[in-house]
């Protein structure tokens, strides 16, 4: 082995990032000196919320909206949360509408949270159905549409499969028919536009640790005037909109960690994406019965994602953690799971060609020696793996 | 003067903490080494589901209860209103229980959940009454108690005039009515003992930065067997009762700071206490028409709370300010509003006289020379406020 196996090669960068030290150094001082509450009069509090303040700004730029319709929450889950919650049980209340259109390759943060507002508070739902490519057409959504519909939840890029989907389009069927639109935005935060304007949506949620920034802090875009009920309630923070002493550091983060992931985006994703190509190309020469998932061009620029018949993902994980390489079969909130991706069956894959599932995503410190070391082990597994399978032949 | 401005006497502790250097020392290597998602397989994972799982033994074994009651969550406001819908939303589904009991001095994090639960929800709420201490009767609980009531949730500790609610004897009351009884012990934290078992309760929330640890992380802890659904949902964190990505690094510094606060308590506390002692006897020595307020005993080591007959709080607060000292004239969550503290309210006082209150927290750097710093330039301050006062003819 070229690398010893200590030395991780971390191709999971969809699940979560390293924290860019340049962030870190941002958040240091909010610890230990410049620590006061930012709803406090005197001059450590002011300070906070100055800072507090500055990171909104930040934000509110890349965003393309004012700083007002910023709010920031402690993950992307509590922002997909916020906006199905707070938008549907306010219109409910308000114009008696009681019905909810997402799609089934969402994360869970969104399927889990229907599903309770379907099982526990008596909303209905619609799934609009996606191609095999996980790609969701527009007129679908309209179609879906009710006089009673209370919001519309479509993903930006999926998380599994690296889809982009048409989310201008979607947002402009939204506004025609008066429905709040909410993305789900948080896998596409670090690498696609997030220009709310041109992307018309009326809610987007984004988490800081899915580019270079910390766990535990994210935003929801709440475009002024959408409807919602706080469903985090208690001090004035946020604008009334979502209590909780504010996590100045971590939202100090996550304005420096969008911001620098903003101005190296081009170049960014260049490399990235030609790392990505490189390793695509690469593994399906080297590994036969092979396949891409997910839309060939429409695509996050670090995602690639794979299917390889006759192996379970799981399998594959594991022997590539042993050699030191850090992948994933799907999502990473659903490993432990036996079931195979509820994005891969949505998209109309057989258990069994849903099970054999790798994701790799590549990151910013990702170089070719990391590409060429999966080339030299990955091709082993795969074989080893088939060869101890009952369904393999070869 | 003898201390210059830009030096902080910060006595506002309630309101939040500094975060203990050693804290932040036990939090740097989640951010750029161990960033591993918690949820992954491979090492990086491992490691950061190891490193949660420890934080999460350190905390139970101060709260005396098993590592599976404790939750993490993203602060204590997010704590309490886990607590509160959590269990009143499972309570009225599986049980058509619809009334929830609570007091008139909890902080807003209950408060405002309650009220929303009533007016969007269709909940019913019972306020039991405080003495002018402050302080419940646990017989009054017991009055309040109906065939429907779903939750009863009385604070530990009052956030503004430090007094200690006689949780076990109201725990005890709810055990035997089978009552799901929740406290808010966010300012008890760091100094009173957190034993479940001792204060029987089934839930308490806890908040990391009012023990010196960071602003944005949580805890709820919930006994084994208490009814409630999740309120933010999706993948499968927590044992499915909070959704979201770990923020492990902040899962660290909490449970490093709590246990740091407890190791430390006992001469921590007996230290702070000294110095209360000595500021409380002082101030009302010092300047007439004062008194405390909260109760003279049964409160918080840390906590000097006073009222000034005739002046404003507000105004005592930006004149320590431009003479370098932080405090607070209540909650923090509620500075900003012209209301008078719903507390001092709640414990008889007219507005008037709630109007001029100053609230002294103090913490483990605090020193005699800052008690002394704090009589050398107080005094004046009343007297100028009260010279420009129309109400006062000293």
């Amino acid at each position: 082995m070229n690398q010893p196996t200590k030395q991780t090669v971390y191709l999971d960068h969809a699940a979560t990032t390293a924290v860019d030290p340049r962030v870190v150094e941002a958040m240091l001082p909010f610890w230990t000196e410049k620590y006061g509450n930012a709803s406090s009069i005197y001059r450590l509090g002011r300070e906070a919320a100055h800072a507090l303040e500055e990171a909104r700004q930040t934000v509110a730029e890349i965003l393309n909206c004012t700083p007002k319709e910023v709010i920031f929450t402690s993950c992307g889950t509590e922002s997909d949360n916020l906006a199905l919650r707070g938008v549907a049980f306010e219109r409910r209340q308000h114009a008696r509408k009681n019905h909810i259109i997402t799609s089934p390759i969402e994360h869970h943060a969104i399927l889990h949270t229907v599903e309770q507002l379907e099982q526990r508070f008596g909303f209905e739902a619609t799934y609009v159905p996606v191609d095999r490519y996980g790609m969701i057409d527009p007129a679908d959504v309209e179609k879906a549409i009710r006089p009673d519909t209370a919001i519309i939840s479509i993903m930006y890029a999926n998380n599994e499969v690296g889809t982009i989907e048409p989310i201008a389009e979607i947002g402009d069927i939204a506004r025609a028919h008066k429905v709040p639109f909410h993305t789900d935005a948080v896998q596409a935060g670090g690498t696609l536009s997030l220009d709310t304007k041109a992307l018309n949506v009326d809610l987007m949620s984004l988490s800081a640790h899915k580019f270079y920034g910390p766990k535990g802090i994210g935003v929801l875009y709440a475009r002024r005037g959408v409807p919602f009920f706080p469903m985090q309630t208690g001090g004035s923070h946020e604008r009334k909109r979502r209590a909780g002493t504010e996590n100045i550091a971590y939202i100090v983060g996550l304005a420096t960690a969008l911001r620098l992931a903003h101005q190296e985006a081009e170049e960014t994703n260049a490399r990235v994406a030609r790392l990505r190509d490189k390793l695509a190309t690469g593994i399906l020469e080297r590994i036969p019965d092979s396949q891409l998932s997910g839309h060939p061009t429409q695509r996050l620029p670090n995602s690639a994602s794979f299917l390889f018949k006759y192996i379970e993902g799981e399998s594959i994980l594991l022997n590539l953690d042993a050699r030191g390489v850090a992948a994933s079969s799907g999502s990473a909130c659903t490993s432990g799971s036996l079931e195979p991706s509820h994005v891969l069956r949505a998209m109309g894959y057989p258990h069994e060609v849903a099970h054999g599932s790798l994701r790799l995503t590549l990151g910013k410190e990702n170089t070719d020696g990391d590409v060429d070391y999966v080339f030299e082990i990955l091709p082993g597994i795969v074989e080893k793996l088939r060869k101890m399978s009952p369904l393999y032949s070869g």
